[in-house]
């Protein structure tokens, strides 16, 4: 039923080697450097004679929970649109972001809190957002800052869902982690950019690298799984419970490392507002360019989140209610136009096949929201702070930056992430490209069987999904 | 495909415009009206001098995404039981909630907090519940406030689920926001009623008002669209989600706004044990009455859930878990012989068409809550609630009513909202009625293809939903 | 329809007779013993003037809520994978865990906090952790542990699950509980086990008690409806919404019961690692053992959450990430390989039929948690854990014990589980083996239209799932 011999066997070893290579690798470099931090170690907690409401676990665990409910049920069910590609969808995402979770702590740790050679973990590094002046060794890479590097991750899963085994997605994660780690250092510690919600260290970086990617590895005889491309209704059902997760949770998303009291309130806030604005713009806009004026389920499900992207950056700062409401419009009215407009255009134009559309919304709404960041930085004065423009932004705080120049410093920055997401792309589309991958055959894109056991053809559709005409073509 | 040509033009723009024109008014106001209150403003927090950690955020954020995602997910999901409809269940749930979040923040505002001409905003307007004798201009809107409301208009819309089209319910939103707001206001500042969990201000309100606007709608010709009415087996298994996630959550909607410390507390734990009784009583009423002793999956996706709404009222008084049962239990009861030998009596007799059954979930036993109130309320004494008397009942604590007149006025509170509820669905009714407005023809109700592009009939469905001659009759 | 006449009586009545049953007796029993705890309480809360934000509630709810959405939408939606037991696994979960809660409160009360006569109730017992010397009356039994022990009784109707009918379940419950609670207060209260996340209490006991149980009720004639035994392609992904929340919440359900401050926050530390590894080891395992390399659902769904149960022990103990890492990866590996090989062999050899496999997820992770428990117990010094011994080890700080002891004692813990378990599953057995429950015939297991009004064969599925032949065989 799977090709030939040589094939099967190379498929057989290929994943469980490589997955036990990752752990084995990470697991030694856990052992050597990972450590507790001062919160999470019984003798030093202690030591400090600390009172126990006081553990940053109270104060941060909530919203990680979100973040980490939007990670593995958001974005794994978002994918599971497509037809057959359930399993994938969600199995795919859960690997990769599991493999990530480590991995990132480990690449984190060395950029961030390298200390006595050793790297310190927590559910977050309190110390980020307060004092980012000097990256201090007492920042621990944290929980929630690996399973936002995860997120960048499965961002660009998304522009190449459908198209890669899961062997291709492991390396992708090996390298991305590191690169997102790099750019991350490059923004927060050297820059000093604010970007609490990772408009750009998240999704402009996870959107342009997938997107490199994805043109890299362009397949021009895709068209032969185009019959799996789409959904059915089901499958759009799963995906919207995956949809309805990031909306209700983005704004913990946004508001989970900040500074703790108004600052993670705040965020939290213009988040809430900034989506149901996307919301609202993107059923006006869908009804707007649909067939007989009816509503497109890709949109829905999509561009309604882009108000959680657009204020990535800006959602920390006195963005105001209203500025949120129109932040997320605009986002969402952009991402809706996008899906129609653009993905086509990027395909046949550009030769980058977007499963997701993650373009539409974390690409565009990203690049928006940095743009949107630099024009709050830059319009920020010591009378809207108050006393609270320290936590927000330091080196103004502090006279050592006028707000020109923190505007400046945030321009430079997403300009720094597109080097690094472009630059990175297309390393791993090479490395993607190696040809004894498990990439599969253009006319088995789209299709879970060629890595799962999949049950029940017979019985709940009509048509079996891999036919007999189809075997024949695989390699 | 769909109908005369002006009928499509008509609809190609009436929701676009209605978006846009709401979203546009709402932005207006927003900027005119809507500023950080002093929880979520970076000056004003900072220049209270207050420690981050007694910010109201971290007392109240995790109850409010319980509460977010009860709104999206449990009633976006709990809809999607019918068979040909779940993408206009999700949908429109997602739609008009994110409308009457923006919108209810400007109504309650103004009705709660409008000062020196501004509303602030905030997750919770901490003031509530423990100082409800002046309505101080220190209550901002709040998050959970406007969730609460985007809850009752959720549950209007239940009963008019499949018999009315996007913008007929964006009008309906905006016509109960007001009418939800000014009920709230007479009861929670004029009448200093109690009720936390909104057994009244949201189950009953939002129940009649979605019952009495069905009445008005009748169509006599639904049967036309009988074939559709029920479910298919995975569409009751996605309703699954939306009942579970409503059960598992509900004791967090209790006690979201009611006092911080005991009260919260209290609230909590009661609704847990009333929706264990309401389970237990629900799946024995069910086989009781089944045909074969079987169970009805409509019985346990509703009923199950009464145990919540009977103690929206009381859950933050001294109700005892003893109470609590036995309070979930009758509500468990009453609800499934509802939906057994009442609903079809209300359709034939009295033409209200409830779709969902609202009138079992939400409309007897939000009455039922407001009478139990009243009970618990006038056994109030100062034994039982000691010095948190001041936190659940402040004017007995000073002595400014007794126990028999809080009753009193809890009893009235019911009436003042059965009235606003009746009065403000028959006006709904009048508004949707409208003959330009988006409704669905009598025989594609229940039908997400008049309002969505729906994906892959041919592959998953052995019957195309939307038959040649039933194209025909579409107006 | 549905058989003789006799039966169809027999079971009309049953399961309604023993729900009102059960809810009569736990009412009284509630209404006589039950009351508030001083944190929920408004008189007591109040007359110790404490601050509000001190409440037990604030540090516990989250926890408590991630633990109810595990043991509801977790385990419910795990075991819909049976393509024609969808509502039953759902339905049944939520019944049975609705009484488990009832009825674990009162036996819990009974077992660890009987005072003065009266149980008193929140939501998580303070003081157990950090003081289990003596088991002072100030220990309320809590709604965290009432969750715990139905997580228990769901792991037990695992393995018989689609071969027990819901009055069946009714009194394994009812019968579990007990034992439950007697094996958590001989291991926690009298031999000062540590087992916060319940390797031993929840995971080993639950699971034994429902194999020995499905041994009793083993089935010779159960390939009758093999057919219905497998999953079809939405069902699978219905039973990932289970294993995903299960998967993101489980640091919660360790942390839950332990020691405020570090402990709490190491606890979901280690959990979150140990997930990681063993999601990354069952995926190396099942492509390894997997025809043609392709990965089983079963296993992913499954053996990716042994990491959790394998840190239910010594989460809470300084494990170090490290050793998290390698506790999950083998967790995951012993998980994968016990699917593939060990139960087809308990089946045919020994006569157990586990449905869901609990011996792979909950059995032998269950047993290593234990062990896992014994060695970093056995390991514990004063130097690794400070003053921060105090919490874990009271035994040990205070000199009463030595690391070894407390190793002894925690081997010893297991070894009275297993007994606990296996006596408990014997009598459970032979409780359910009484002759006029509703069991059903060997040819209409794993089958819903059993106790099920299931709507729309015709629509959604080409194979009515009942046919002629199987009806005559009906019993």
């Amino acid at each position: 039923m799977a090709g030939s011999p040589r094939r099967t066997a190379g498929r057989r070893l290929q994943l469980p080697l490589l997955c036990l290579l990752l752990q084995g690798a990470t697991a030694i470099l856990f052992a050597v450097f990972v450590r507790y931090n001062h919160e999470t170690d019984a003798a030093l907690w202690h030591w400090h004679n600390h009172s126990n409401a006081d553990n940053e676990f109270y104060f941060r665990y909530p919203s990680f929970q979100d973040v980490h409910t939007m990670i593995f049920v958001g974005f794994g069910f978002l994918m599971v649109f497509l037809q057959r590609y359930g399993f994938s969808s969600v199995g795919f995402t859960f690997l990769s972001a599991a493999f990530a979770l480590q991995w990132s702590t480990l690449v984190q740790g060395f950029f961030h809190s390298f200390h006595h050679g050793h790297i310190y973990v927590g559910v977050e590094r309190a110390a980020l957002a307060s004092s980012p002046l000097s990256p201090s060794p007492s920042q621990p890479p944290s929980m929630i800052n690996a399973d936002f590097c995860a997120g960048a991750v499965l961002i660009s899963f998304g522009a190449i869902l459908g198209k890669t085994g899961p062997a291709q997605l492991l390396l992708m994660a090996l390298l991305e982690v590191v690169l997102f780690g790099l750019n991350e250092f490059v923004l927060l510690s050297l820059l000093r950019v604010k970007d609490a919600g990772g408009s750009m260290t998240i999704h402009a970086f996870g959107a342009y690298f997938g997107l490199v990617l994805s043109r890299v590895l362009y397949r021009p005889q895709l068209e032969k799984s185009k019959h799996r491309q789409g959904s059915v209704y089901h499958s759009d059902l799963f995906a919207m419970i995956g949809t309805i997760f990031l909306w209700i949770f983005w704004p913990s998303f946004n508001s989970a490392p900040t500074a703790l009291g108004d600052g993670q309130h705040r965020s939290a806030l213009n988040t809430y507002y900034s989506l149901t604005a996307s919301t609202l713009s993107t059923f006006a806009l869908s009804a707007l360019v649909g067939r007989d004026g009816r509503l497109d389920m890709v949109h829905i499900q999509n561009a309604a989140l882009a108000g959680g992207v657009v204020v990535g950056t800006s959602a920390e700062m006195m963005l105001t209610p209203f500025g949120a409401l129109v932040a997320g419009f605009l986002a969402g009215t952009v991402s809706t136009l996008g899906y129609k407009f653009f993905t086509p255009t990027l395909e046949s134009k550009l030769k980058v096949q977007d499963t997701c559309g993650v373009h539409n919304l974390h690409g565009m709404p990203g690049v928006l929201g940095a743009l949107l960041g630099v024009l709050v930085a830059g319009l920020a004065t010591h009378e809207a702070y108050g006393d609270g423009l320290e936590s927000v932004f330091p080196l103004l705080a502090k006279g050592q930056r006028s707000a020109t120049s923190q505007a400046m410093h945030q321009l430079f920055g997403l300009f720094v992430t597109l080097i690094f997401a472009s630059v990175g792309g297309s390393l791993g589309g090479l490395l993607l490209r190696l040809p004894f991958l498990d990439s599969p055959p253009d006319s088995q894109c789209y299709e879970d069987q060629v890595y799962w056991e999949v049950p029940g053809e017979h019985e709940d559709l009509a048509q079996g999904p891999l036919r007999a005409e189809e075997l024949e073509t695989r390699a």
